[in-house]
């Protein structure tokens, strides 16, 4: 077995599937060339059963031979420093893949996550939606000049921004044609289509489980 | 002059004085014993007039020799590789500390900035405050059984989520006695105290010069 272990649920109802951020870890494992195991905790009981692992009850989080750590930004971090792949690691390289990182977990997904929770009891154009304007814009601006975020390259900083735009459904804020372009840039990846695919079929499996069980 | 460079706003209004951000960068250099230097960007058209040095119109940025890095969280993880004071080096307490930044960034944060954006237009019951409430009650379990969230003394990770419960006001929550106490206990801290009133005097000053120029 390899070293690295990802632990995801063994299960979710369709509406997440290709969006759980276990493809986050298994997209960058996949960029990287790292040999990786999935396993799971149950769907059942989920927001209690792990809390001494993922004290907020998420998933995923990550084994690493003897440490085992949580928040997948933190989680692509601590990868990144395995492999030149998902960074450079030279001091200004680090730098920059660092602070666009952080910008797509606290400046985008800050605004993006709860603006879609939000849409759950409500519509598109709630108290959020303005400020989700404000923040793509500035991000299109920034896209609008360059291919990749940070250091002229596909960095770990671009997976978890593609991965915050597309759960955002940034398609419902129109006239963004550079982050549009960019968002497609980045999916293309083959490590993407198959961490997309894999993260698919690791859950209609365990619809066969559950069936099997009921 | 120093190398390391704080880049905050020349003044703000009363409101935000001692919790603009540039606050977390001066807590962590006077825990580790960083020299710094803080330098300024006009608060007239501060939502584009540095958009080169900071993509979303904010502060802070901090200039490190020949590096310029924005996002607080950021700019802490790179101070943090700097001094042992705010981070242990070794590979469990370096991930333990990078899971708790990127939880008090990503699972508190995320959630704590819009539910205060929200209750500007409306009410704290709003609807973000059930969402508050759950991720402040984990947290809650969390500080209940230790006294700093990392590697077992006081890193980065405390100065971030410390700062983070404090600019929600996390006082409108009642019942946390755990996380109450954590929170005096972080910011009882010289280093909070020195940049906090740091902060202070550096806003106030700006009046002056407003005074004057006007």
């Amino acid at each position: 077995m390899s070293e690295l272990i990802i632990w995801t649920l063994d299960w979710v109802p369709e509406g997440p599937r290709g969006f759980v951020r276990d493809l986050r870890l298994r997209w960058a494992c996949e960029e990287a060339g790292l040999a990786y195991t999935v396993r799971t905790v149950p769907f059942d009981d989920r927001e209690t059963n792990h809390l001494s692992r993922q004290p907020f009850g998420q998933v995923p989080f990550l084994s690493d031979a003897d440490l085992e750590i949580f928040e997948s930004g933190a989680c692509l971090l601590h990868l990144a420093r395995k492999s030149e792949q998902l960074m450079p690691h030279d001091r200004n390289g680090e730098a920059d893949t660092l602070q666009w990182t952080v910008a797509a977990l606290n400046s985008i997904e800050m605004v993006s996550v709860p603006w879609w929770f939000l849409t759950l009891s409500g519509q598109e154009d709630n108290d959020l939606a303005g400020w989700m304007g404000q923040r793509l814009q500035q991000l299109e601006e920034v896209l609008s000049q360059r291919e990749w975020l940070a250091a002229d390259r596909f960095t770990v900083a671009d997976l978890i921004m593609a991965d915050v735009l597309r759960v955002a459904k940034v398609r419902a804020f129109t006239n963004r044609p550079a982050t549009e372009a960019y968002l497609v840039r980045v999916t293309d990846r083959p490590a993407f289509k198959k961490a997309h695919a894999d993260q698919l079929a690791h859950f209609a499996a365990g619809d066969e489980r559950r069936t099997t069980n009921s």
